[in-house]
């Protein structure tokens, strides 16, 4: 397959599809994404991958070009420790959701890398007021939270292309990072994300090969024209 | 370029990185994703090409494997019509939050296809209760939402590999959706997208091309361990 064409030869058919073999890749980038809990401690990300995934992240679409993301890069042992104990904390409340059998199954997964990866990179979005409004987000103000959501997905998407996995941590209270992280009002986090060399790769999502959960097929999400339950489409 | 290994083959490399040219390409659909308002009336998206991006879709990251992402694909004519009618009011009311010039100047964007283009795909969330709680969201309940932007960006970019163009209208109100979809209670709309074969192809966001803003360079938007407003580092 040949290479993307330059800038300059890319210009006239700067929209069409992309080559077979290149489309290819794409979809087994989808396939292959996982979220990462296991890490290979002691393999740095370089200053260049980082670059890489930062880059793909800042290509994001938002709303009104809003740009809203913020990166905040975040090593410091002791930091990562004390955001670790708040996740510990919020797993054992959520734990309580579960009872008997799923309780101790929940509390033996593995759900965060935030000690074993060599970085953490939390997502954050700045809703601060700008000096001037934000084209396309008076019906929708949550647009911007929505566009930040597409910066973390572009990262993730770019560190598996480069072997790199990435963990979100939901089980972490957001004032707790905006502590830590010292976020000023109006800065919030949106994913708090472990980076590093997976140091155990699932061919499905970890959930279902540890038969926590089972995905659903696709059909059973898709509607024509206006919602009907699964129930009525059988009928 | 070799195409990727067959699923027996991936077996061992699962969490490899991709290839040098493949990687290429991937920064190349990061680059090339646009936000699409001109659409080929005519050219209709074919259900091969309608499978490949709602597969991307699905193969997105989910907060506990909840997969809370719905799909309702809409081209009933009139059903658009009138969504687009409350894009016009919207748009209308947006307008009165810039003055003089720049209003001129908002009122001339174009800022949807929802007629041109030959598809419609309506993107929810399904918040309703379910039978167990989902892992992952007692401390941070939107990640649902969040995990239904990832899959929004995922149709995005698969889209995008497929020359086709995607525009996502956040200027209408949840409301008209709900009701135009028959949504039930406690399905939420996140996105509503335009899909078709753009009719023009703008090399950087239009909003830039257009004047209407410019982005920042993403040097000014990472933080090393904690906040620091631009002008702290400076010093």
């Amino acid at each position: 397959m040949q290479s993307p064409p330059s800038p300059q030869a890319a210009r006239a058919p700067f929209f069409e599809a992309f080559p077979l073999e290149a489309r290819a890749w794409i979809h087994e980038l989808f396939a292959r994404r996982r979220d990462v809990r296991h890490f290979e401690p002691s393999r740095e990300v370089s200053a260049d991958a980082l670059r890489v995934i930062l880059e793909a992240a800042h290509l994001a679409p938002s709303v009104g070009l809003s740009q809203p993301w913020r990166f905040i890069m975040v090593r410091d042992r002791s930091r990562r420790a004390r955001i670790r104990d708040n996740f510990l904390a919020c797993r054992a409340r959520e734990a309580d959701r579960f009872s008997g059998a799923r309780r101790v199954q929940y509390l033996a997964l593995q759900l965060e890398g935030i000690l074993d990866a060599p970085l953490n990179v939390c997502i954050a979005a700045d809703l601060r007021p700008s000096e001037e409004a934000i084209l396309g987000t008076t019906a929708q103000p949550e647009s911007i939270r929505a566009s930040v959501v597409c910066a973390v997905q572009n990262l993730w998407l770019a560190a598996r292309a480069e072997g790199l996995g990435v963990g979100w941590v939901s089980i972490v209270e957001p004032h707790v990072l905006r502590e830590e992280l010292r976020l000023p009002q109006g800065v919030e986090p949106v994913a708090y994300l472990c980076v590093g060399y997976p140091a155990r790769a699932y061919e499905r999502p970890m959930l279902e090969e540890v038969g926590w959960k089972q995905g659903v097929p696709l059909e059973s999400l898709t509607h024509e024209e206006t919602w009907q339950e699964a129930c009525e489409r059988e009928t």
